[in-house]
């Protein structure tokens, strides 16, 4: 609010969602202004053309990623496709600062990446040097990096639920089981069939089932980084018919108490994760358009069994609202600054 | 239509969602004709001021139990409320058929009764007497029974996933997780804030979490006889922003190939339930509106664990059209008569 | 099933939502049968596969136009787009009966095409002898047709709400407006950002307003013939977010008296229109997935106004049942065959 | 944002939810602090059990109006039931300055108000003494009321449409029609069969048709008065199966460039009524969340005649963030503090 300095911001691939989610939680910021959006497809529009919803703002049109001057910019925010990602990167100025939003930063093994993704890495020296952005729980290397990876929306839900677990030692490592649905919004704006509304509304279904979730790479890496050995989960992704939200339902085998209080312990000073008291469980009504998480847990019927669900807004929490709270750390600003906002309800 | 003989039918409790759905699809049954309707509290009302959808419809008026002539029927549906419906059947005449939708008559043991539901029985012998009306897996029993008792929606839903892969025994019966998405009619017509549209629509989470849906009654019922063993099930059941549909995603452990043939030979020959080829799931879209279930498998990356999943209509398949099944048999009337109907897509 | 004669039936663009509902609705008809079904771009595939809710039926593999064999048909659908259309109908066998959907043959005056369409039509000496479908008030041209055209789904809304106020005269011809509330399912399967799940669910809007909707031409065609003078109504349809269903509010001045006596006694055999009793209005809800149309009146405060509304399913009534329902006709078989489901409620 | 003072503010009737987006609002207001809730039947819950979506903040418990300490508040806003408004604002201290949301203030005539309500009012003298809210249209009126009566959402939608084309006497005053789209969220948190999701998503309506919708008091008094001459418009609202959300397609007979014109020099300098381009119509999904309203105008095929449309948020602009603009005012803080959030899209 009273913030001396304004930090000048540049996004790239403004025309999708989490480019537009952006715009949205930076007119409510303190202190960052937007410098610069670009969408090469849509050069020369203005943003309003493309989102009436931001008619309301004094934006700078869209223009090519090769027109825009970086040399007043403090800060990138890369909202680009998976692989452009990676080569827009990798020419940009090496004096700026980046949050990537795309999947293209979030393996640091080269082989990982592969294995996910199918192609080699245009950037695998950036790769090296990007840091995880689950903002939680890598703070100190987010507030010194210079190009963060953006999580995918998916698993920071999962992470939120189930890191505290593991570092605590108290669920069966090889018996996770991760249930998730995710509202539509998740998907971008591509047209695809099953994103119609007619096809969607009355429709919900698994995808990606058996393991093939490129999400997973980001589990695997990061669950058997913290556990200090091979961690794999099963992971079955749903399309529901609602526009934002994640809901992760997380089965684990350990003491219903202890992951409780692991959860609370984790949080307890946490400004977004929110835990629910034991034996209730959050809705993703109720963090819709926010940058909070809520998790709760439940013991099972079946002795040494626990139902762990953490729900968020996969465009804010689970991408543009991270995305901008770890640019709060790499600018010094304050951590929650411009995203305090309550979720809209109903 | 052309059959010879017409069989004239009661239904008790016509005004919720169950009783409405029983007079659509009779609407188009051939050999079935509505009798009697009755609703106690909406007595002299006709159906078509309760249920304008039924507008074309030539009806009997809705009438108090006790005013339903029930001399000339043949059968009974009885859609009533849980308890309400055990203490109506106790009174009714005694070699009248009767197909019960209510919980009532689900659980064979008076104990689990009491511990499900909270209270005694009050007909704790036609509880002996009641048939479970699974049709594909009790058709027998079902063609002489007096009373049969229709299955809760999401019992059914699960059981078509898992039962012939404890039958055919391919899964580990101590590790199985039930993962289930309800469309919100299930819910039926009652009044809740969490029903409301502006609550629902835009929000989804899970309920009755850690095992404390009663239709774990009858999972712990079916399983276990069949296992002839005990079998308890993790069962976490979730409501989701659409109206009609189940989709059951059940984690096993057992080889994927078992697991899918076991589906194959199981449903090989059933009209209603349809396996999708291996690797590939079901949607609720494509059940919608009709008495078809679809089930599909995809093996999981970690070896030796599978995914099942089905989808069915709550109120078809789930509730009315499953109670029509099961009174053709009854009846000696083709058993997909009035049921083969295309789904509503989209 | 027990007429003597079966007909074999042919869908052109049996991979569209309306080509979709064609072979749903013939699925439960119970004299004809399919023979053929083309899909160019999706030929060689199964109609399963298309659509999977269609699993459970024995259909013929799509494949191109050029390869179906017509001879053995009897009656031809074709749900091809716009232009399309004529140039098919153009070349088929000149002895086969056909019942166009798409917009092709509505408009008989070759200008008015041009108007509204912006091209020369391809097929004029056909759009000549083309009849116009509105079953209701085509009935005796439509048995003897060769080539029946679908009228626009919004176009047959409108009309059912006001061709028998203007038949009889009851309202101001010069002071109509319509405002009518459109499904998206009406838009087709076609792929654009604002049919999708996330821009739609929660948000509405008008389009193609002033003036500029393509049914236009339908209403000034068919308002104008019958009043015997040109009659030009105002015309503004929004896009709402639900999959199935028409309602139109029409603003008339007239007697609201005068107006329900002449829907009244418009409608008072016909099988699918179903007028409310006066002062009540329609709703979606109660007409999705069938063909039945419901209409009510009320009379405003204001003295000589009144509002008709009304309701159907634009799949249905609005084109695919409406098809099958001039398919009778013209095949002499009764016509409410195949017709008469009760619509989903809810 | 850094201004020295803080106002106190109590929401009374906080467990609907025109509180609850109260409440949301007031969080992200730089100069407004909650000192109390009051719910009577909820009396002694937590705010966050009533609403989880605003756990995160630190907020007093709800109380009953009577528990209440006027003595340190600054500002009070009542968003109590119609009829309970009136006598709870009639006992509360005379020298504290209130917004009702209720409709108990909008009308100034007793007579209208009994004709539109059905009652006496219980508080006649604070009736005359109270300013209409609509906040553009009444600014000088509503800095020095002490009881400001916010508007009905409908009937500040239809107004931002025409009030400016009344004022500037571009359209007939006798053939006005208003056709309003409402989505749900503005039938409060009741429980009626239609709000149901299973009801309502899948189906729209008309309802209170005819002119006999209560907002019709509020265009009756406002247009009569604007214009000097009594006038009715036709009104017809209808329900949408969406949350949020007030489209209004006014149809008018006047040139359509001199209704654009009338629009956009009334709107010039509004930072919250936002005009289209001519041609361009708004969605309600460009305006979710926030104190936005969108108007555009079409002109229609028939001259003489145009198609206005306003967008607005029923819980935003149309109820709560209208009470907070008032406030602002009353209470000399910029007009726009705490409302200036983007929408929500998707």
């Amino acid at each position: 609010m009273n913030s001396e300095t304004t930090h000048r911001i540049a996004i790239l691939g403004a025309s999708g969602y989490t480019g537009a989610e952006l715009v949205r939680l930076i007119a409510g910021h303190p202190s960052f202004e937007i410098a610069a959006l670009s969408a090469d497809r849509k050069a020369g529009m203005e943003m309003s053309r493309v989102f009436p919803f931001l008619r309301h703002l004094d934006l700078p049109a869209l223009r090519r990623i090769d027109d825009v001057d970086f040399g007043s910019v403090d800060l990138i925010f890369c909202a680009l496709p998976h692989k452009t990602s990676q080569e827009v990167i990798r020419e940009l100025p090496s004096d700026k600062r980046i949050v990537d939003l795309s999947a293209d930063f979030r393996l640091r093994d080269p082989d990982a990446y592969k294995l996910w993704y199918g192609n080699d890495h245009a950037a695998e020296e950036l790769q090296a040097e990007a840091v995880y952005g689950l903002t939680e729980f890598h703070r100190d290397e987010i507030r010194t990096a210079r190009l963060v990876a953006g999580t995918g929306c998916n698993a920071a839900a999962g992470q939120y639920a189930l890191r505290p677990l593991i570092e605590a030692r108290v669920v069966d490592l090889d018996e996770i089981v991760i249930d998730l649905k995710a509202a539509v919004s998740g998907a971008g704006r591509s047209l695809r069939e099953n994103l119609l509304h007619a096809e969607l509304s009355e429709g919900y279904h698994a995808y990606a089932a058996g393991g093939t979730h490129r999400h997973l790479g980001e589990f695997d890496q990061e669950f058997s980084r913290i556990a200090g050995r091979e961690v794999r989960v099963q992971f079955t992704p749903h399309l529901i018919p609602a526009n934002r939200g994640i809901l992760v339902t997380a089965y684990v085998k350990g003491d219903p108490a202890a992951v409780f209080s692991a959860l609370e312990t984790a949080y307890a000073d946490e400004p977004f994760i929110l835990v629910t008291p034991m034996g209730e469980l959050p809705s993703t009504r109720d963090v819709r358009g926010s940058n909070f998480c809520h998790v709760g847990v439940v013991g099972d019927r079946i002795g040494g069994r626990a139902v762990v669900v953490a729900a968020l807004d996969n465009l804010t929490k689970g991408s543009s609202g991270q995305a901008i709270q770890n640019a709060n750390l790499m600018l010094g600003v304050e951590e929650t600054a411009g995203l305090m906002a309550a979720p809209v309800f109903p």
